[in-house]
């Protein structure tokens, strides 16, 4: 299996994607990746090219280009080639942890749209306190969306759970504000009754911001604004506390003594709200795997991001979304 | 100045109404309370009726009562009457922690909405950790909303923050999923134009829900739909946590001495957090004052709503929302 791999995205890149790179070679012995990336910063960082295979790019889309222009112009930037790549078959799945609008757009317009799927969804696995995580979409690919969308990501999300975190019968809820069935805007209501004429998904109903961390469904799915919005609540939230957290300890000796008493369970709660032990967020919807890593990933990040793009390979997640939406029935 | 509270809204009905409305009483000289609630349970909680008027009702609310039928149906309600009291200016705002639709479904058609402000929004102070707290709306009167609403939250939220909360030139801010000026969805970039536009405020721009524990803006504008879904994330996230702390601080003898250490520090985030010491959620866009308190009120968070609804007479919010809504120019 060959995964393409973007090393200029991100904020630590390209040192930190290569190390990502470099556990993912030495724990999957099936595993080449290609690596491209501009020749002055990487090639001296690499220090063994088995199974890892190096194409030089002279140009780099930046955090702030503007997405779609920058996916047009830079026609030799890492990101676009890695997109390339994959849309020629060259690789079988992309990871970049660079600018998230320009890699949909890449994904959109390079790797290209299933038949039957309007819009890709960008869906990260979420954390929850039980350790089991959910997975969630859209978090933001498109602002906008009608409910059919939502349904089409119900599918998708399912297939991923079912698939990829080995979930039977995924349970997919709504994303709304009260868990009554007549709550919610125009957007939710009629999404509701979609989903629950939906035959491919076990629809689970309306389900609570307020509930997520605990778990309240293996798949939810919602608008793109509004995942995006909750998403970035959660990550200030859990920050404000940290911070807070930071503070109360280091406010007296006493404090700090029984800072260092617990301080190995605040490092169990910060792993267990830690994004990157779940992988990077997938693009569903389109013809093969193409998974952001976020941008401020570290190795680890990376390596899990390579993780989820190979079992989403080796599961054919992308051949089974791409069936059901043409109207097959998962055996 | 006198205040109508219901007596028989929230968990802690009506022993908690009672106690923080006699701890109100203690506090301001200047209040006397109309209390609106049945008989049998108000009546022996009483003990002093010292500017206390008590109103015996024979119906209530229920939390799970349909809203606008409830407000139609049960004529004697206690809510009922406490609105009808401040229509018919008997008492100059009312309180309670009942049933949230209806009372706001009490407030648009018993208290009434003040001209040229097409939706009223429903809007508490939220905590930041640097204690200053902000205003947001609409927490949840409308799921839809059009740009011209968030252009009306704006300038009635401008108008609190500075009367009330003393700040001169508020800063308003949209909550949007990028701080950069053409992002979001439909509502969010039109509202953008509007609120650039507006001369009434100080518009600064989008902000992000992660920033918002650290202050980002004194006003904040959303639609309904979306300030429900972040208010809920930010009470799950933060209940997450407080969770995973308890369990953490009692997972081991070393744990259980460290807690006990920084046992004062972290009631001290708590309080940082403690929605109740900011008072309740004020309905603005009605013709007067009503302050809906937390369903799980306690004594001091309904003394809390009731200085809140006083202050809001005191400095005649509703009245220079009514003038600056007919185009006056504030002072």
């Amino acid at each position: 299996m060959i995964i393409a791999v973007d090393a200029m995205g991100g904020d630590h890149a390209p040192s930190s994607i290569i190390e990502g790179v470099y556990t993912a070679l030495q724990t999957f012995p099936d595993l080449t990746v290609h690596l491209y990336g501009t020749e002055a910063e990487v090639r001296p960082l690499l220090h063994d090219l088995e199974r890892l295979q190096f194409l030089a790019t002279t140009e780099k889309i930046e955090a702030d280009d503007e997405p779609v222009r920058a996916i047009r112009r830079k026609k030799d930037a890492s990101m676009v080639k890695m997109a390339e790549a994959v849309k020629t078959a060259q690789a079988d799945a992309c990871v970049s942890a660079g600018n998230t609008g320009a890699l949909m757009a890449a994904g959109l317009f390079i790797v290209g749209r299933i038949d039957g799927i309007d819009r890709p969804a960008l869906a990260p696995t979420l954390p929850t306190i039980d350790g089991k995580g959910f997975v969630m979409m859209d978090l933001g690919a498109n602002s906008d969306a009608k409910p059919e969308h939502l349904e089409q990501f119900a599918m998708m999300g399912s297939i991923y759970a079912s698939k990829v975190r080995g979930i039977e019968s995924p349970q997919v809820g709504l994303l709304n504000i009260g868990t009554e069935d007549t709550k919610g805007n125009e957007l939710t209501k009629n999404a509701f009754q979609l989903l629950t004429n939906s035959p491919a998904i076990h629809f689970v109903g309306n389900v609570e911001s307020r509930d997520l961390l605990t778990g309240v469904a293996d798949v939810v799915v919602t608008d793109g604004f509004t995942g995006n919005m909750v998403l970035k609540t959660i990550e200030g939230t859990a920050g404000a506390f940290f911070h807070m957290l930071k503070g109360a300890f280091t406010s007296s000796a006493k404090a700090k003594i029984g800072a260092l008493l617990v301080k190995d369970q605040l490092r169990g709660i910060k792993n267990t709200m830690d994004y990157t032990e779940y992988g990077g967020a997938a693009l569903f919807g389109l013809k093969a795997p193409v998974i952001k890593a976020h941008g401020s990933s570290n190795a680890n990040a990376i390596f899990n991001a390579i993780r989820q793009a190979r079992t989403m390979v080796e599961f054919d997640v992308c051949g089974t979304i791409e069936r059901v939406a043409k109207g097959e029935t998962l055996s």
